[in-house]
């Protein structure tokens, strides 16, 4: 664990406060969903983790980058069992359903922020603007994707025909866009993560659509 | 190959055959639950291959370990070849039919094997002790995950409300408390071994239910 | 990045050409069984994407190989969303619908060469045959995997029950007698891929089954 290439202490207060936050966000989105599918605790508890740490993770053993957040910072893991366990004693005790309304506006706060993160991450780990644009968009859909299949169900960020990796893709290369024109690191990454958070919730209220496959004799098209 | 971390010497003999008997294990479960989805040949040894390694490997990868247990032992994957075909020739030729029940013994061991082992390796490679029994819970699980994930239905350790992923977890936590009290490597892993699969034979046999997200107007909780 | 083992040096121009062509062709699979499932514009490159890289760079994890082909080669990512989008627009213009059929060609052709290259790959990383082969058997159906579990449905590879995996396996095998046989590097791969090619047009023409586990009672067997 020693052997830590010199980008990692590149990696930023900024870097560190939002993966925390992307990671709450996504574990929350998790949550709302393993709860609609009926899973048990335990299950909760896994998709739950598998959203909040599925896209860095795979980031990392991509970038061969080590330790990995959740290993470095052992506590957010039992943030996340607390958050967990929490929210369903919460919410039956308040006869709260989770609606899948509910689980937008986080969902989107973490696709912006890991988009941003994750592309700059890779930028430092000396990727090409492009690879690590498509970094960014595994780190901030990886996770969602991981909890859908494990949901069983088709991801829904290839084929809800709603803006989602296109915007974290939009966002990656704001990071890049921003650097190369001298902007320091926070800023990239603030303006990425507001970029796509705002443009998500802007798609969602305007109904934004993605275009898809169209067939002359598809009736649903 | 040659730059095995100080750690990876440690793997003792107890280890060794634990990795073994919870690899078979698994493969047969896999075995079985391939073949009650009727999936060909090919289909069958992947599937109890993915089950039988996919645990160990993702552990592996996680903590950047190699050689993989597999590659170094490539002899246990001709084992696992010919348990497959041998399998399906015998239950052919005796007309026996895989059953649900079948698969329990076999994975229940695997379980309590998978899991002491699992969160033993990564505490001697340094983890913290939440990580490490989380390591654990993902080597024994992640197998079954691959599994079902690859038949297509949503894993059973998330979803069935029966002790699965919870008793790997305290089995970990066996480990961790055995080796904090000074036991030694091999007590710790019979220990946590044991207590995991007497208690998954237990939670089976009295039908422990692991609490589900329950709603108000729920018929079915 | 600078740490390249001394065996990647050994990437021939043959692998390497056989690599983009492979690629090229798994992606046109996914392409074709994206746009069947309806997906949208964002899925149709996600799935192109994942079917075309992901047995090589489970392959490269795997064997801790880095920078995988699409970090090092970046323009190819730009070929395959070019790709992918050229597609699209190509067949809505000329009202052409993708077909299942469509699909079989690049896949059989994905199949050899990635089986082929993949086997070599893992041999100059010091893998024993076995492993490579089965290495070899990962690299050239992990993409098509990833395409059915994102698509939610079965692996076809898994449950078709035409040969598939086993020709990769077959081609393995290919590869290591040849060099074993003192054949160089590029008669091994081409007598690899060829072989497979021409076996899977050949299983698929004259409609060769694997055999699967059969019941008794099964009016299905």
């Amino acid at each position: 664990m020693e052997r830590l290439p010199d980008w990692w202490g590149a990696l930023s207060t900024a870097q560190l406060v939002i993966e925390i936050v992307a990671t709450l966000a996504f574990a929350l989105s998790g949550l709302v969903e393993a709860a609609r599918k009926r899973l048990d605790v335990v299950g909760v508890c896994v998709v739950a983790g598998l959203t909040a740490f599925g896209g860095g993770t795979l980031r990392d053993v991509l970038l061969d980058r080590r330790p990995f957040f959740w290993v470095q910072h052992a506590g957010w893991v039992w943030a996340l069992l607390a958050l967990a366990l929490g929210a369903m004693l919460f919410m039956r005790a308040r006869h709260l359903q989770p609606t899948e309304r509910a689980m937008l506006w986080p969902d989107a706060l973490g696709l912006g922020l890991f988009a941003a993160s994750g592309t700059q991450i890779a930028l430092q780990a000396q990727m090409p603007a492009l690879i690590a644009v498509v970094m960014g968009v595994m780190t901030a859909t990886f996770g969602g994707v991981l909890r859908d299949v494990v949901c069983n169900q088709i991801p829904s960020a290839f084929s809800d025909h709603r803006p989602y990796a296109v915007l974290a893709f939009t966002g990656g290369w704001v990071v890049v866009g921003v650097q190369a024109l001298g902007g320091g690191d926070e800023l990239a990454l603030a303006a990425a993560a507001l970029v796509v958070f705002g443009l998500r919730l802007l798609a969602l209220q305007l109904d934004w659509r993605v275009p898809a496959w169209r067939f002359e004799d598809d009736p649903t098209s």
